[in-house]
């Protein structure tokens, strides 16, 4: 799993951007599907950054799933809850239906227990008040109460997968903010996480002029040369304010 | 309605059953679909549990629905509301059309105050924050400032019903915590109860397990003699924070 | 935008009339459909009046639409921002689609200190989370992080549009409350304040008589004329209560 | 069943009538909402006039719907087609669910030998084929050959239900031509008819001045007086080909 | 493959069921979800019986899915087209999206030349009416004539997925008549093509009767003894028109 | 107009090209989103080129689309049908809207007769089957009876629009086979009718060689030199058989 290994540097600037940000990064590299359609967090922990391990669900069959599969320890979900990685973020594919349980209150507490740095379904969970209540970030659709075999299979883990219509990698780094989850491509996340924090010094910087109460032309974007050295000047000036700014 | 009264045992466990849990066992009854689908609470209070008493609305038609229908005392949404027994949950099948509203915030005070157990509609209340602020449960998919008689027609009280995707027969118990309805068979309410209570009873142990860091394997479920062991000396030991466990 | 300028007493009234009861006496004016469907606002302030500046999306286009259109000063969003009137509310057509933002914090920050009275779309905003902290009313559908070009060209400004299924001309009174969004067209704005103001009174006496145990009948509507005397000494009694009660 | 029947003059004009043509001459009596919508015919016998006869669905439940249940007599889906009487049109209410059948080919077999007038539901039919090869009108959403079981219980017969999200009362006329069906309340069939034929001798001379070369200004709809005129002579000629036209 | 191999006596019973009797017999051995919902054929042949070969989609990526992705030789979608068994009717899992094609003409040309049974996605088809002028049972949603790329990204084969809802393994039997397809699990392939071969004498028996004018009750289903002996009698007549009759 | 007519040679280019090669080609010019998504034709005549004149549709509101609308000569969508100049194809933004008619037989037939190539809508036609019967290319998404007033208000004409999910600006070439119907933007219709018409020979082909027993690879893509000679030499012979290709 070396290889998923974030860099510190881009974990702490990926932990400082929003995903509108990101996502506007991304599409200046040509991406435009990053953003997974449609979660919203259980809890009032947001903020996640990690690297993606991957469970796939497919429709359950009555005579596969009945409620004693999970006596199986090699069962692909409990395998998942037990075999990701700490500082991991578990992204389930329930094909956006979220009319069974993607998982619930104690298996999310186990993935919380072993250091896992959040979860994400694009169907829902149960215990969902329960989820919502720990420390740590989980996303879903809305709250699915019925146990999970009644519509899901799990199939394995750590294959490329769908999820919120957005396609996820093992390793590709999952991040998001209060608004939503962005899947940001494994070889990009660097780079990525460098300009968008750059965009977000910007941005931070137009945000204060528009409050002193400049309109949009010349500020933003930056057509006019004596915003661009204003807001030049201001950076330097801020320098502090942004410890993680310059190349690296 | 007194074959509708539920034991005071019965509804005791289900006030502290969870829906998740709940479905669980249902399921082990054979019954996959009993989770009213996408409906969301509007305030604060989310307990809940009763027989259900149904309304149903068809789709409305100009000529037969104006305004000064509800003049008549025999309109079934009226007739509903001053007739639903004290401790039931009134429960309207609106086709999952939040589009109008399926009530508002003086029939839904109306029916808290004649001592109803709460209200649950698959389309949308109108008055919501309102509704929202009553010490009531009241469940609905989406907020419908629009009047009922925009898209819907009392057509009948007391008939078996779909609401959320799910059968509801009048005298059903409906039950709600903070993650949505369930729907329980009348005939199964004793059984459901006692089993879930059981049930939550073997996950809150689960849960201190897992927090104390165990992991899942061998205990949930429970295939390790020495977990089911431990699982039996703690409930032992917890007899006190139980009461409801038992026969009966 | 003279002929668009509301009577202070019509703002005032629309101010404290609800979406419901504003939607009751639409349809008394014969418009069923004058409630924005499936809208929810991003912060705590909900309360919202002011005629309507429309501003319309089509699906985009890779080569019309690349990153630097917003250097054009003629850019209908940008020029939307920077010319809606103060004391507008300013209404995007986004189709319903929240796959991309509909716009973003800086903008809306930018809307605000310009005066206007709130922005709503039908698809949904970036910096949901930004926006919600703004003292601001903010309508959409759901958070949307991907920058507004993946989804959406901004057409043009000030043209009949459609937003959340509903007709909106510009100069048509936008109303919201803590419930959702209401379009009232301008010829009726001072009439349907007039009369749902009226009704408002109505219902505060009605739900008096509730929380007192009053049933409906004779009461809701008020057939019996011991009751409609009852609601017009009160009213009577309560006129410093009511003070945009009358004609005008 | 008497007063269903239909007047043969009634009926004849009906079954030359266009569904596109009778939903216009409702909505002029201020009826929007009486076309069945996303229905299509199962085989080339599309011409349909008939009372509607009533069945509805709710979801099933695995412990009230075995396969069994067709052995008791009184189920209402086996009593609804042994009981509809002959010249009736079948509705059924399937909640617009086409993922298990609502009927299949011997069921509509039968029906269709005891007279029936053809058979709608806005969910599926199983056997599709074979009731396409039938010499009966059918109209449903698409295919479904799961076992009605699987998703429908049938709850009654004869009771007001939704179709295609129009409300159908039993009595209530259905027409169908090759495009949809249209329910026509039962006190309006004869207006709705004579009118609606009145307009159809109508369309076919617009038709005929289009082909011819005309444009539409003047024409349709007729503000011309000349065309009035014109109109009014054609049809003075043409009254052999339209034996309907006249009160009564 | 050979453990994938039809006997060829369930071959021949499975080309004379209806999916409709299918999925009844598979719903009497408790399976619920075996009908692939949404699909239509292409063209006139629908008949296709094979062991499934399935390939998997999942959302594609604009740096991943350029044109020139198929240049290589080990791409999925080649490699399934290359690969597919002869007698195997291809499954694809599209997520049901049918905005950009599943496989286009040239594809499944080869396909059909390779010997494969069929072709199967729950996306759609590109040069559709060139694949529905084939001689080769192909179904999907709708036409979709965008290429693959936009929208998938083909990223394994022979791995369970989901197709139309349904869970669909490597090996299970692929039916289809002109309503649908369904998915037999591979274990119950002999079982169930007999025990529905079984039940379609009876039905053909059954529509007999309804013909010659026999009421429901107690022929369908047979609970009278009378007809259970009529039937008996009629099949013992039949024989020769049953030759798949029997055991094994 | 004269800026939208199209050369002749791309006109018949586009006529032998199907909409699935387009799109392809397409997509090598970075455009992603030309099909119009889920339109089917009314008829048997598919096959249709020429310039966009676009129509848009709003939600209609009962005080401003009565039956009468009809008598004003300025109503946009007569105004539509009168000016949409001869060899263009008319395309109407109808929000994706079936549940009315966006245009009926009489209408479509004048604009057949006044020499447009085709119409096109999102929504649906009313008298589909007459419109099917004319020798006129028509698509829309499923037969409307209602009429238009009940959904629908003609806001203005000759704007960009949406359609089917794809942006349509007046002047862009609308091209549709059976399959379905693309829009190419104006400035790259020659370029891609060219295109397009060598890719389709190079189709063709390969049809050829997969008929005659080849396998994909090295063929298709043709990354074989040896295939690509071969082509080279059969496209020489082919000369006569393909009088468009070449330059211009």
């Amino acid at each position: 799993m070396s290889d998923n290994a974030l860099s510190p540097r881009t974990r702490e600037r990926l932990l400082t951007i929003s995903s509108a940000t990101l996502t506007t990064v991304l599409f200046k590299h040509g991406l435009r599907n990053t953003f997974l359609q449609g979660l919203r967090p259980l809890g009032a922990r947001h903020r996640m950054v990690g690297p993606a391990y991957t469970l796939r669900y497919i429709p359950s069959r009555e005579d596969l799933d009945p409620l004693n599969v999970f006596e199986d320890r090699r069962h692909p979900q409990r395998v998942a809850i037990e075999e990701c990685p700490a500082g991991h973020v578990m992204v389930i594919d329930s094909r956006g239906d979220a009319q069974a349980a993607s998982a619930g209150n104690l298996l999310v507490t186990r993935l919380m227990k072993r250091g896992a740095a959040g979860i994400v379904t694009d169907g829902g969970f149960r215990d969902s008040p329960d989820i919502g209540a720990l420390d740590f970030p989980a996303w879903h659709q809305r709250p699915a109460a019925p146990t999970n075999l009644i519509r899901h299979h799990a199939a394995d883990v750590q294959l490329p997968i769908g999820c919120g219509g957005v396609p996820v990698y093992p390793g590709d780094v999952m991040v998001a903010d209060s608004e939503g989850v962005v899947c940001v491509p494994r070889h990009l996340a660097d780079t990525v996480a460098r300009e968008a924090y750059e965009q977000t010094v910007y941005e931070d910087w137009v945000g204060e002029r528009i409050v002193a109460g400049e309109g949009l032309f010349g500020l933003y974007p930056a057509t006019d040369p004596v915003q661009r050295q204003a807001f030049a000047d201001w950076k330097q000036a801020q320098q502090a304010r942004y410890p993680l700014l310059g190349p690296g």
